[in-house]
């Protein structure tokens, strides 16, 4: 789950108090527009970002929506078989083809019309 | 993730398509407002949630969100002690005591006002 929140740090404290939260990874990247950690939640990773700009889509998000849930992700072996699986599906792809996200994953975006409202990634390892 | 949809039955047809969720549960939960599906997805759990009526807490989300990602739920071992703890470090409880939850669970909800706009679920097995 990757959760718009506007204090980085003051997010990471929430979740490592109250859930019990580890740091997987933490970056800054300016070209995705961002400050995000990646936290160990249990058996699951809650993503948190910071936008560093409104005019982001992040930034854009939070100004409209306020802090809260953003997207989620799926992990996927292939993330082009499950790209080519999805179009066939008939799902809206944000990213037709995979781009470079956060802490070096390939990643790609479905639109949220064709996920009942939920913003939705398919990432892999590369 | 608890996601609020319209429509349970084309809900769960998209995530099988898209995602290949495979069902868990199914049921009507007459007293909590809801049909509920839970899916899983693999290594982690979608709940896809549909108002039984607008009056109703999923009821009134769908209304004024639109369909769209609802909740997070965290696992935990003693749901008593993780509400002792939650309390001890300030957050505000929906539900102070463990209540029962869909498919036989135990939960209780923190304020999203205490988790940087997240519905956050704690649940156990009992």
């Amino acid at each position: 789950m990757g959760v718009a929140v506007a204090d980085l740090d003051l997010a990471v404290d929430t979740y490592t108090r109250l859930f019990g939260a580890a740091i997987e990874h933490r970056a800054t990247v300016v070209e995705q527009g961002v400050e995000a950690a990646a936290l160990i939640v249990g058996d699951g990773r809650v993503e948190l970002l910071r936008p560093l700009e409104p005019d982001s889509p992040v930034g854009r998000f939070l100004d409209s929506r306020g802090e809260g849930m953003h997207h989620v992700a799926f992990e996927v072996g292939d993330i082009r078989a499950a790209l080519q699986s999805l179009r066939r599906e008939g799902a809206e792809l944000v990213d037709p083809e995979p781009r470079e996200g956060l802490f070096g994953l390939e990643v790609a975006f479905v639109h949220p019309d064709s996920v009942h409202g939920v913003l939705a990634e398919v990432v892999s390892h590369g």
